[in-house]
């Protein structure tokens, strides 16, 4: 199945729904997928819409973030070999972690401010979408626990990200994490398969990388993770990026004022983003 | 004044409440005091029944935490010259940022359960309680924009916070970072007098720091952050913690299961918890 959460058609509200095999969006009844994932029975009733068919669907209005405020985003920091590579470490025997904060959330198509860094980087990412409570884990509750997967650009303020060694405070900028712009769920999306992550800028491709590669997968990830926070539905994970950042180029490359942001994974879809950027 | 989240007599609830002068407590319409203060006007509201002879009041219930849901909770890392003296490092440029999430609070009496960390730290410290929407803030307007004082214990698991560089994942344990019991306004707490942290751990003092010494003070530290992201009423900023953490000790020493750990504040309160620590 694929959902989304997009905007009503006079740009008031949003809310979740079932992209229909059949074309077209049926409403969920909740205001966003994160509210809809609360609900327990959130399968059955998403199964039950797509197996009926409909007559007269919605058009999908312009998509939103899925979920509007995660009560986390828990990222991830070295997943992918070249990348790993790229920054000059060694695999890892535990996953890097930091977080973001609800208001890092951009939608799919928003143009992304940032004001006072000289550094802005691309990093493309596959996202865990939880879809369940998750205390202490095991591998097959956790992959029970997978909502879907959906796409983020992890934008990183590099000169920010560096003056201390923790990075968050070049990671949770303000509405600078694009995501969406659909959650695919997990028999409709399989990230070890033949799947691409790419970033493009200004229709130049920088980032190619199969999430079948990582290091630590979706399942590891959330069943790590919750051995110290419970998960809890709505709740992302981003799984990290491949190598082509651009801190990590000769020379090195970051975004300007007025470039395209095209963020894909196949399977789930793509983010559009025009970047706004200013010193101060 | 001083304000708290209680719980209601028959613990079906909390409210938001002024310990009014005279004594007890009096409901502010809130049931926490992060929802009393995204109203605009809540110094005034409070200032008003502060001023309001009482007749009637109400017992003050089971002190909760503060702030059930903070939208952001940023904690600093290295802010006292002592902490940073025992960890070997130097005098920051910036202020060295991470995040916890809504899910890691816990009460000012609560249980504090550890389950998998075999070294779990104490860091007593002073919380930032913001009280207005803050972005790209100068001083003035952080300084006006503090709604006042609490205590926070950053219990740290410090196996998990080495495992990588990123100190996230031993710091935003689920219900593992004890805050309140009081929100103490600026006009009556000035974090620059004569004010101690501490900790005590079955009544032996362990920390003793006075945040007039921090190397970012609480208006530096909400300026520097809200040029990054928007600062919002209810969020927190724990300013970091003083000399005397266990794992800087030698021999290294942790909170073993039933200990006490007593946080204190002078002019603030007390938080007072009892660890339930065990390895899985």
């Amino acid at each position: 199945m694929r959902l989304a959460t997009v905007h009503t058609a006079d740009e008031t509200a949003t809310e979740a729904v079932l992209l229909h095999p059949n074309g077209g969006a049926v409403p969920l009844g909740a205001p966003d997928l994160g509210a809809f994932f609360e609900r327990t029975d959130w399968r059955e009733v998403a199964e039950s819409v797509a197996a009926t068919p409909v007559h007269a669907v919605a058009e999908v209005g312009r998509f939103a973030a899925p979920v509007h405020r995660p009560g986390k985003i828990i990222c991830v920091g070295l997943n992918y070999i070249d990348h790993i590579v790229e920054t000059g470490r060694d695999e890892p025997d535990f996953p890097t972690l930091f977080a973001k904060f609800p208001d890092s959330v951009a939608g799919p198509t928003d143009e992304i401010e940032v004001i006072g860094s000289a550094e802005v980087d691309w990093e493309a990412e596959l996202v865990v979408v939880v879809g369940a409570t998750l205390t202490r884990a095991n591998a097959h509750e956790a992959e029970a626990a997978i909502a879907g997967y959906t796409i983020a650009n992890d934008i990183s303020m590099r000169d920010w990200q560096h003056r201390t060694l923790q990075w968050m405070q070049g990671k949770a900028w303000t509405a600078a994490t694009p995501m969406g712009p659909v959650v695919v769920t997990p028999d409709e999306f399989d990230p070890a398969s033949d799947v691409r992550v790419t970033t493009e800028v200004n229709g130049e491709q920088l980032q190619d990388g199969n999430p079948g590669a990582l290091v630590f997968g979706p399942v590891d990830l959330l069943a790590y993770i919750s051995q110290f926070t419970t998960l809890r539905p709505g709740d992302l994970v981003l799984t990290g990026t491949p190598g082509g950042v651009g801190s990590a180029r000769s020379p090195k490359r970051f975004l300007a004022d007025g470039d395209e942001l095209v963020t894909t994974i196949t399977g789930i879809g793509e983010l559009r983003n025009r970047m706004r950027i200013r010193e101060r």
